[in-house]
């Protein structure tokens, strides 16, 4: 291949910059073309593509969210929408895609190559809930972002005795709760991929309140409920003077962090090297800390992300 | 005088334990005692007090929260609630009182001052909503934190081409909003001190969008409403895409800001070398960078603090 | 006025992106046209000039270093260099230029004034050390910079029992050390406005040690002599495994604190006032939280700064 | 066993607090009594041991350094520092004992090991340089650290169009160089397992320059020779106005990021589970993301570690 395209889809991550820096410069590294599409698969219908230069991604590396900009846009789940879109391929010459995002990019890049186009593939989300990766581009920066915002609740939780229920982003994945939790040293952590027994979580507060703990942090994952419906079942236990933070869209942006930057420009490279080859229809990940090419059909229609749950009972043997 | 104590009240704020190791340190090098009352004007009447060493604020410049601990105590409004506080100061042989806290601090102090117990208040507090004096302590610290929030929302913001609600604290005033919205670039702020007219809230959004800008963020202080009315009532006025972010109480936390160490020592300092002049019924503001001993009954029943209302002007001159 | 230009010269400082917007938009919102002048006086020299326009100046008050660009040019200190950029401004159709910078880049501004040209001055350096101004822009990032650091330092510090000394930043003058000496909790501050006593810093860390103390921070300016010539010189008097630790360039980036950005929209914002009266030979300064304009002539010739020596007194009380 | 001990070793690592907390609470948990040793071994030797409960290691969680203090005591190599240190471990009736440290640490371990004293190894080092796992305590925290100074560096030397060369540290090591490297976006990585040319550093920052670029970042690692030196050295293929910075002792300070806790109470964890079994002569390690227990006399005797040298060709391929 001669010619590339890069584009950002679905929520925007830390680290999706350094990833389209590092798909750009292996390119023009290897002799070939890159565009950019901004707006994900809604600019590609559109036809907003452009030439990328290496000032284009100089100074980006450092820069939370995308400078491609991102977009939801379901009419891509369409056979015209997908139509459309190889067509302003062909048109700019074009022989290869790389798409960085979530799961909803994932089906478009899906699309794409059903049809025969090559695509690959890049895991950014803060979610991490992406299968067939330990890793997607944006969970570490994510995760510390978390921990800082505990670290500073933790301050004030302490100063007044209180427990705190702390929201984090994650649609249906805990991950981001998981980490977060074992690493600000939650008293409790709530995901959706484990039940939980609010009678339990009412005695382990109670019992590190009667040994004199001044601080309580519950980490509780969007997917399992709001954090005012939690405080609101756990007072029907007792007054813990609980009071709830929705950690929001705050976790998203930011400057990502070295794992994040590392992780993308592996990645970036990775995938130019695939399109390098003429190969399409897969998708990246990092497994047991090396980077994989996994086939993007078998990935996204056999396989499901599970989160890391030793870290669970290891939080349960530790944070007390 | 040759024994003191000092205590937090109210909600904490960074750079409390700033003030406590300067008061501390201050009245050890004037060769006073000092004492620590825990957990503000509860621990007062409960007598949970101890003496403070060199050692025992040692290392806690740099920490947020305090380490006194901190309680809302309504009952100290009562006259048996500030009698058994006077009995238990007695008895520990000590002579004034170092108050650091909000409004409702104030008032215990003025209790303790009216009944010939001499106290001395040091304006504590992230809100900055106390009168005479143009800064609390820990205004600065969270104003940067809102400020570094703001920063990570305009990447996804901008990368989405979204429009922000960022609500932030501040009970009745609209300090940090203004604070943090002019050094955040906000395209709008909303305070409880200045009206504001939705329509031109929608329309200034709509022109930055015809423009070209891709962020549009509105400060919105908690004062005036919440933040998820607000967007409500904006989305009668055109589709924004306006999602709403609650900086909660995170903004209370945190690693004290330079400016919050000094302000705090400096004070801290000050109102030891009140009490060993034998003044009280005082409390200390900062006013045109010097810092001040105002009587607090004047300022508790006459004064009223004003937020700086030129940074309003200022915003809507340079954000745009 | 209806055309001006901006230039930013000197030692960059964080906030100098943050006076560009506001010099930029109030000047656009006032019905003026606006400049940017690349590379300070030598991009004046040279006619690196380019109009800017409202998104010219979007989403960089958040950045730190400048936009604009920054050089020393000592060549703009003979008659030639100014007649040759009175000659540019002139062709451009300019009529009044505000400089952001330090000492250096006064004088510029002050050449100007003298052959007619008004010129507007905005305090712009991390150093603190322009006279008629209680800050200048960058300061307060800088000092929150350093402390950072040391924060960092104190718990290595601590781990090790080790004294550190911390060479900052600041040319001849003492602000930065002072301010985030005290902010610090450094045992000892050095700077080149007061004297001091090797033995008297020795006798304090092993008084300090025999107390049980851990750590020892003491802060030095880089203006009275190197981290390095201070640990030998120390070493004569005792053995304390002084470490030196030595921030440099690191003091001067990143993305200016909350503060630093409040003060350059209000200078930026005030500098296109007093032009947009024709008003030039001026200097903006802050003074006990007023922003004024002082004769750049008189200022430069007749006044000189001075750091806050109450501090250093301050933490000689507090700080054993 | 029911009674184990632990100390920190050598130069202190963001996260030791968190190993230190993990081990004491998962012993608790397993049914057993858990002694802090205080300054390594030196503290060892002198019987400078405490039993440590629940909140002896609450709120450490995020905090730099060690509670535990850190001491380098190369008289523990000596038969009669090895006998006396068992000797005070029985006298306390103490069964095992885990040092949380880097290499020299583990010679420690390593020599109880061979009395028949069982000894689990941690690695706890910024430098990575510990063979058998792919990363230390402490170095995930680091690297982001190198990188906030670069990223403030980069925006001063942007603003100036200077080249930096930023020495980190890493003892023999290039790994911290290599991964605040590659995520800096450095022009070049210097790092003791990899030869260099100075005239192609000097024509890459040539051909940036000739190419537009602002700035040019070089990281050096410790190993390979000096900041200045290296600053030398380049001068002598032509001036690229070379600034040099230092990043010192700043980097090994710090509260830890979310991966080195993470990781530090996985570690801690295990080394319970180790001892509990009556294993002794272990040391912990990650590899390929799985927590593992390796011979600790083969480890150190036979084994070297190894960066990961794909980081230096990748970082070829996509910075310039």
């Amino acid at each position: 291949m001669k010619r590339i395209a890069i584009l950002t889809s679905g929520g925007d991550a830390p680290g999706m910059n350094a990833a389209i820096r590092a798909v750009t410069r292996k390119a023009i590294h290897e002799g070939m073309e890159v565009y950019g599409i901004n707006y994900g698969f809604a600019g590609l219908v559109a036809g907003d593509i452009r030439k990328l230069d290496v000032p284009d991604v100089g100074d980006i590396i450092q820069r939370g969210g995308t400078v491609l900009y991102s977009a939801r846009y379901p009419e891509f789940s369409t056979e015209e929408g997908q139509l459309k879109g190889i067509e302003q391929l062909n048109k700019f010459g074009i022989e290869g895609l790389v798409v960085i995002g979530g799961d909803g990019s994932y089906h478009g890049a899906l699309a794409l190559t059903k049809r025969g186009f090559p695509a690959v593939g890049i895991p950014g989300t803060i979610d991490n809930d992406i299968p067939m990766t330990d890793y997607t581009i944006g969970f570490d920066t994510a995760i510390n972002t978390v921990l800082d915002a505990m670290d500073k609740i933790r301050d004030t939780a302490t100063s007044h005795v209180r427990t705190f229920i702390i929201e984090v982003m994650g649609r249906d994945a805990g991950d981001i709760a998981l980490w977060a939790g074992v690493a600000g040293g939650a008293d409790d952590i709530i995901i959706p991929e484990h039940d939980f027994d609010m009678a339990q979580v009412a005695k382990k507060i109670r019992e590190g309140r009667d040994r004199g703990k001044k601080h309580c942090l519950i980490v509780l994952a969007e997917g399992v409920m709001s954090g005012h419906k939690f405080a609101d079942q756990l007072a029907e236990y007792g007054d813990f003077h609980a009071r709830v933070s929705v950690l929001g869209h705050v976790v998203r942006g930011g400057s990502p962090s070295a794992r994040d930057r590392v992780l993308a420009s592996k990645f970036g490279s990775f995938a130019v090297d695939l399109l390098k080859d003429g190969q399409g229809g897969l998708c990246i990940g990092s497994l047991n800390n090396e980077v994989v090419a996994n086939d993007i059909v078998a990935t996204l229609e056999e396989k499901k992300h599970q989160p890391d749950l030793s870290l669970y009972d290891l939080n349960h043997q530790i944070s007390f």
